[in-house]
């Protein structure tokens, strides 16, 4: 038994012994710490071997811009939920999930939507206050890793999974692994050039990069686009940049607002090209959509599934599906998170 | 074994063989049989357990339209291989590489230089002929493969072979695997669109195909295309498209040629935007470059590296190798279709 594991157990012991003598508590159940460290939010949840969410809690990421006093609420947040269970948690380990963190080297490397700069080395920091068995992981990755074990890539080998958010993101799965790259930054598709050069600036300052065209943010910089190069009437030439909600945008088009169904036939298109591509690289049996913009629904994924297989190579066509995450929603980064560690437990 | 020593053998095994022993050979030697069948020409070695080729011929593909006329030409080829062979040979197994193969599914499928039309069951028809472990795989991954086991890739677990002939063929190594995609169809990196629907046609019909603008016949057409752009004078003025031959836009390139110099800019930008797009996908430690347009050496390799390192995303500056292949030039497609049978008997 580890020193880690083994603080843990005599701290449940103690636990146990405190829950026998009220009464509570007699049961104990093997579960992970999922940790999903967000731009807006930080999302902890206790996850159970099939990939259950039992309690989970968030907390605003960006009011703690002190690494310490981040971790510090974090542990706390841990505490208070392994508090809340009704059952005896014997926790196997802790995993996280964050956007730009390198697996191999355990940190959070420049992410554009993060208050910690330069290299963090956020594992190291994370089992000082925490000690037990623990993984880092790009947030999409992650979330392919759990798609692996509890979701919709249960029975495939190849499969991508796409995070569609503020940001564009990807987690490759390949002869049934997860593909890391060579020290843990694979999977940056947001990022690409899909116009040699010329386009729409990303976050990170690439031109014609992806996300700047398929994300959430996309989308609405698309509503722009299409006030610019049409004259329809629409209900966003009353509505700002800033003011501008994503919601609006699915809503406008079940509306028929000639705008929001161009804007949405646009991103459908160029993310159709974009699957074509990333099809002739490790031909995966499906793409498994998730993140805020799926919640457009068919506006995105009819034209999509069109364009898709009107762009594929023969070779490919009617080979690949595109479906959603079969996680539960909410928790999906949660249960991706705590999948690099089940995947150690199976 | 390296090459001198192996030399000195196969001398001594010679003499031995025919001044000694009066025609029996002496040794026995593992030895397995490379098959690459290309557009143009198959090439059928005898490839030993280091990579080398110990002795090999070629026959022109298109002289035999009739597949079981290939298959008969292609047995006859290795019969005379294993006559002339100085050494007895004892044959682990066949490996095969293919333009458009399915390593999974054994065939070729809609190749557009081979004369075999729709999905050619290929590696059961060589089975029959010739019965013995037999592999079969698209000829890039094979030449992947080859790299691994024997060239530039045997310290890396995560590369990108890259080959630069007619087409622009690709070979994924990740996690210390080759990539072989659902059903064996990764790596059709040539036909990905380069310009969102706009821009030159491939064999296959893809718009802005890479492969268009890389490859052999892409600097032909870009030569072309600079001719169309500028008024520089140029000694490509006085030759056409179909006159033109690769080493002539070297050779003008050294003369300072500015159709020549305009042309390898155009292409070593391109290829270092879609090199930098993959280097997104699974972070390769190095790509390896190898076809025949390596031939033009430091024309396009200075231009590309300048750029790729402009291309790349923050966190993969400096990180990404561009190299030449360390396999034997002329035998790297032999070599590499053999290691589908060394792979296995390592």
């Amino acid at each position: 038994m580890d020193i880690n594991v083994r603080e843990t157990f005599l701290k449940i012991s103690k636990k146990l012994t405190n829950g026998l003598l009220l009464g509570q508590k007699l049961m104990t159940m093997d579960l992970v710490i999922g940790i999903d460290i967000g731009g807006t939010k930080t999302k902890i949840g206790l996850v159970d071997r099939e990939g259950n969410c039992l309690i989970k809690k968030n907390f605003r990421t960006r009011e703690y811009p002190d690494l310490n006093a981040y971790l510090d609420q974090a542990k706390g947040v841990v505490d208070s939920l392994l508090g809340e269970l009704d059952v005896e948690a014997n926790i196997l380990g802790c995993g996280i999930g964050a956007p730009n963190a390198s697996s191999k080297k355990g940190t959070i490397e420049n992410a554009a939507n993060l208050l910690w700069k330069g290299s963090t080395p956020i594992l190291e920091r994370f089992r000082e206050k925490m000690p037990m068995p623990m993984r880092i992981m790009n947030d999409a990755s992650a979330a392919a890793l759990g798609e692996m074990l509890f979701g919709n890539g249960r029975n495939m080998t190849d499969f991508i999974i796409v995070t569609l958010g503020t940001g564009f993101g990807a987690g490759i799965v390949a002869n049934g692994q997860l593909i890391d790259g060579y020290d843990g930054f694979a999977g940056e598709l947001g990022h690409i050039d899909m116009t040699i050069g010329d386009g729409r600036m990303t976050g990170l300052g690439v031109p014609g990069g992806l996300e700047a065209y398929v994300s959430a943010t996309g989308l609405k910089r698309t509503i722009m686009f299409m006030q610019s190069k049409y004259m329809d009437d629409s209900r966003f030439r009353d509505i700002s940049y800033n003011g501008l909600h994503g919601e609006e945008i699915t809503k406008a088009a079940e509306e028929g607002d000639p705008i929001a169904l161009k804007a949405f036939d646009f991103t459908a298109k160029i993310m159709a090209q974009a699957l074509a591509n990333f099809t002739a690289f490790t031909q995966p049996e499906a793409f498994i959509l998730m993140g805020g913009l799926m919640q457009s629904g068919k506006w995105l994924t009819d034209p999509l599934k069109v364009y898709f297989e009107e762009f594929l190579l023969d070779v490919y066509k009617g080979k690949v599906k595109i479906m959603t995450s079969g996680m539960p929603g909410k928790d999906a980064a949660i249960c991706g998170a705590a999948a690099l560690i089940w995947e150690n437990h199976r």
